[in-house]
């Protein structure tokens, strides 16, 4: 089994959504991340940053469930990254009612020894240069390195950001992003020149619409589970990229045929943490649970066409 | 091989899209619908009506494809039903720039004597109370009788809506109407619904995000083949119901399994509607190509898992 590396935010939520509201609760990227991989007993290492105010009981929830805190510091005068949202009705779209960037504004991430020979890294959405110093500190190029990114990188630091990209292997990026980031309506299109800018593979997330792995002219679909009721989509996409790294850091193969398993596992994860307010499913969660889910995913996908 | 009657309009269409501009061509669901279900090769009756200005040679062309034209009324001092509209940029969109019922103000379907008996019937997009007239007029109730409806109805013509609901097998219906129609956000809570109304199978279609079909607390899920350029997206629709339609007349089975193929079929066929103007590429398109995307959409969806 190879190691993961994954690196981003564990952070405080505050959310409302029309079903309910929390105070401070568990979030973050790299926390999503962490919680989808660990159902595959890969041996996860999550590099982040939190302040004082940050409950030890968090990070040894995380312990027991084997994913390894070392890379998490702990900045004892400071405070934890704190975001707070609104979700409207519909639940696709959100108002965000805090950011308060705390420890996080001056987060340099540093690779504990161990984790310094993953083959999979994880580098969440985060600075593109701040990526790019978590690639420099491994000992070799990773079998497989994904990012996560978003607009407000293209908006902020585009060339940054295209630096990164030649060295990364696997792209997430959502439809308006990846629109937003080639200048293509076309996600085919978007596909194409985003790999021309150096990933060999592009994932394209559609929330609720599914996601879309696109490779060399190869193409494929994982459809998102519909669902009688969303309870919170907070760390549904973060959980799609966690269930991708750690089913391939688990499977140890990263072509493309593997790959597909990958976003089935992504968006299989994803349909459960929608099912509770922040990372709840996601700590309850078994993978008798997963493995029974995967059954719905090729009852609403797979097919045999009698004509021929 | 089963007979399908068709009832819908056969109309003239002007489109605008970012790729040009078409004067008075040849649109209208029943031709749509008439031009899918021909690649299988069943008879199809068309029921409409044009005015006297509508061209021989459009009803010739559908005659060459094995459309039967007996049910289409010519009024020869009117004219044909004439929609305008213009799309954005995102093709998802549109403004109707005209619309003219002409001749379509006053029809009263009337089915040829030979397609009362057909077993798939297809009720296009007219008000509840004509599509309820086509059916008093078949000789026993249809194998499976399809219904596409639109909000329009839902806000003019509720009543008559849910008698036609209680007849039918089958409603095409897009996302936003399903909503509409159910009150429910959750397109699995949406379906719920719509099948207690009547319809045993509820298919949803929500453009290029796909289609999904519901039965009794079975779902599967059709994707549309993400295409690098969508020329014209009009009667996409209709074609994927016409596809739907004709699969299931040419197979003689209305199994849930079986509609499965159906909507994968109707999403095949769609895919090539939108590639140029009209029904211009529905006119050229043959079964070879047809079963060739099937690979496509065999590609796009299926994954074999190596995890257990």
């Amino acid at each position: 089994m190879s190691k993961l590396l994954a690196v981003g935010t564990v952070a405080f939520d505050a959310i409302e959504t029309p079903f309910g509201k929390t105070d401070k609760i568990l979030g973050g990227s790299g926390t999503f991340v962490g919680l989808a991989a660990s159902q595959f007993g890969v041996d996860t290492g999550i590099v982040s940053v939190v302040g004082g105010d940050f409950p030890k009981e968090y990070l040894e929830m995380m312990n027991a469930k084997g994913i390894n805190t070392d890379g998490v510091e702990i900045v004892e005068d400071g405070k934890t990254f704190f975001w707070s949202g609104r979700y409207h009705n519909d639940m696709n779209s959100r108002d965000t009612l805090v950011t308060e960037l705390n420890v996080l504004a001056d987060f340099t991430p540093v690779v504990p020894e161990e984790y310094k020979n993953a083959s999979i890294v994880m580098l969440g959405n985060l600075h593109p240069m701040t990526q790019i110093s978590v690639l420099d500190q491994m000992n070799e190029k990773p079998k497989l390195a994904i990012l996560d990114t978003m607009n407000f990188w293209m908006d902020s630091a585009l060339e940054d950001l295209h630096t990164v990209l030649k060295r990364i292997d696997v792209i997430t990026i959502n439809d308006e992003e990846a629109r937003q980031l080639s200048g293509e309506y076309s996600l085919v299109n978007a596909a194409k020149k985003i790999h021309e800018m150096g990933p060999k593979y592009v994932v394209i997330k559609k929330g609720e619409h599914g996601a879309l792995l696109f490779n060399e002219g190869k193409m494929f679909f994982a459809p998102a589970l519909p669902l009688a009721e969303v309870f919170d989509p907070t760390g549904a996409g973060d959980t799609f990229a966690g269930g991708f790294a750690g089913y391939l850091a688990k499977t140890e193969d990263v072509s493309f045929e593997n790959l597909k398993s990958a976003i089935i596992y992504g968006s299989n994860l994803a349909s459960f943490c929608v099912e509770k307010f922040g990372t709840q499913r996601m700590e309850s969660l078994g993978l008798g649970e997963v493995q029974q889910r995967l059954e719905a995913f090729k009852e609403l996908t797979q097919f045999d066409i009698k004509l021929s």
